[in-house]
């Protein structure tokens, strides 16, 4: 287990708001991410944890500084953990356009040159990370998971392909059928290459038709959002999942566009949702 | 009357957080302001205006997306009017320091070269912006005002220099005493010279001993603020002001440094204070 180094603290909302580096064995990378600790965790209960999966060129500040997530989180009482998108650094493999390389890990294990050695984000964020969180903090093993955009597309796929492990899984304008949109397919062709198997075993889409499990689904979109309907279709996935069995409850919001605007507008909703599933 | 130029508009809680650019007469600039009409605004109704300002380094943006102030706008029907903290440009005189020059207006009006022929904040947040802002949208004239650090300075100082024009006055961690404290003393002898009058208006804790009106006023400071006490002496204006006759509420926060997680902390009873004092 790696050790953790404090890398800033902040007081918020009678909680502590805390980055934190590591050594992480997926990728081979100093990796930072931030938690949240709600007044409950420092008084001694331990907490659910809500992971955080944040979009396009984010890290761990983009959701922890606009979404208005640690006052809900305060008053749930659930911890909230917000990792990087991609390992970075100057010995990282990278790549100009704002949609490849650091900032755009896509939550997959790569396979291709220059990318395996240290794009293996799924595991960071499915295994690695959960481990070092309830090894260092007072949580609980009870865990859901949200995310944003390329994040939501994480938050969804991470979700399906671990049955039992999240109460729930939720997403703002996620990517939902990366096989099927230019991001994906983008993304998916430089880290995996030519086969599909592979592809489709990151596609929520094609996971939600598949999956020998269930859990409930929240997901928001906005209808003013650039991406709509091209990259983000996130009807596709509403129709698989209802017809795999699913509940999902989908809101198209009027008005709303890509950004944290949207997001903090109905971060509420959000969390409870998941306070729900996790009998809070 | 200058014209308007529309740069972004998000829908956030229903109601749109805009940003507009406008050649201001005042610092002979274009100027970029944010104002966030909440939804009661949108369905014709006339509501107040509360003028956010910030500290040094900030721009319209900060607050914006870091304070969660648009929730509470849109809960109790109040615009939000947020201006830049100084003129920029290529050909604006700046400096090296974060502390001087562009992003560090101090809202005042310059009086010395190089900085007298742009900077002129006062003029331009206690006059010409509000009459712009009332003139271009669905706002009454009653107003309300409040900032952050430099910010917090010029909330308290613009509000007591103007008897009647602002319903309340609040701050977090404001610099309330700059002719005795470091960053006030280096901002004032490069805008103001050492004309000692000139300073002396400018100050709030000298301003608030001479007032001939009141308006309440609330502070927040935290105890964990790295600038605490040596640039910010709340408990020096919070003595000045209740001797001089005003109610002030003056809160010392546990923990809390000087950053945005402070302020979205305690903005909620920020927000409160204010709507009481323009009767919502």
């Amino acid at each position: 287990m790696s050790e953790l180094t404090l890398v800033s603290r902040n007081t918020v909302f009678g909680g502590h708001h805390e980055r934190h580096s590591h050594h992480s064995r997926s990728t081979g990378t100093e990796m930072t991410f931030a938690v949240y600790l709600p007044p409950r965790a420092l008084q001694g209960h331990a907490v659910p944890v809500l992971y955080w999966l944040s979009g396009l060129t984010c890290n761990d500040e983009n959701f922890s500084t606009k979404a208005g997530a640690q006052r809900l989180a305060a008053e749930w009482g659930v911890a909230l953990v917000m990792p990087d998108t991609s390992p970075r650094g100057a010995d990282v493999p990278n790549d100009e356009a704002y949609d490849l390389g650091q900032g755009a890990g896509f939550y997959v294990n790569a396979t291709q040159n220059p990318w395996a050695a240290n794009y293996r984000m799924y595991d960071y964020v499915a295994h690695e990370l959960p481990a070092l969180v309830e090894a260092h903090f007072p949580v609980t093993q009870q865990r859901s998971i949200f995310g944003h955009s390329m994040g939501g597309h994480g938050a969804l796929m991470v979700a399906l392909k671990n049955p039992g492990r999240y109460a729930a899984v939720s997403a703002f304008a996620p990517i939902v059928n990366p096989t099927e949109t230019p991001w994906g397919q983008k993304a998916f062709a430089a880290y995996l290459g030519d086969d599909s198997a592979l592809w489709a075993d990151y596609d929520s889409t094609l996971l939600v038709a598949a999956a020998n499990h269930k859990l409930p689904i929240l997901i928001d979109q906005g209808d003013a959002d650039n991406f709509y309907p091209q990259q983000l279709q996130p009807q596709t996935f509403v129709a698989a999942a209802r017809s795999a069995g699913f509940t999902v409850e989908f809101n198209l919001r009027p008005g709303y566009d890509h950004s944290y605007y949207f997001i903090a507008s109905f971060i509420d909703s959000h969390f409870a949702f998941h306070a729900d599933a996790l009998g809070l």
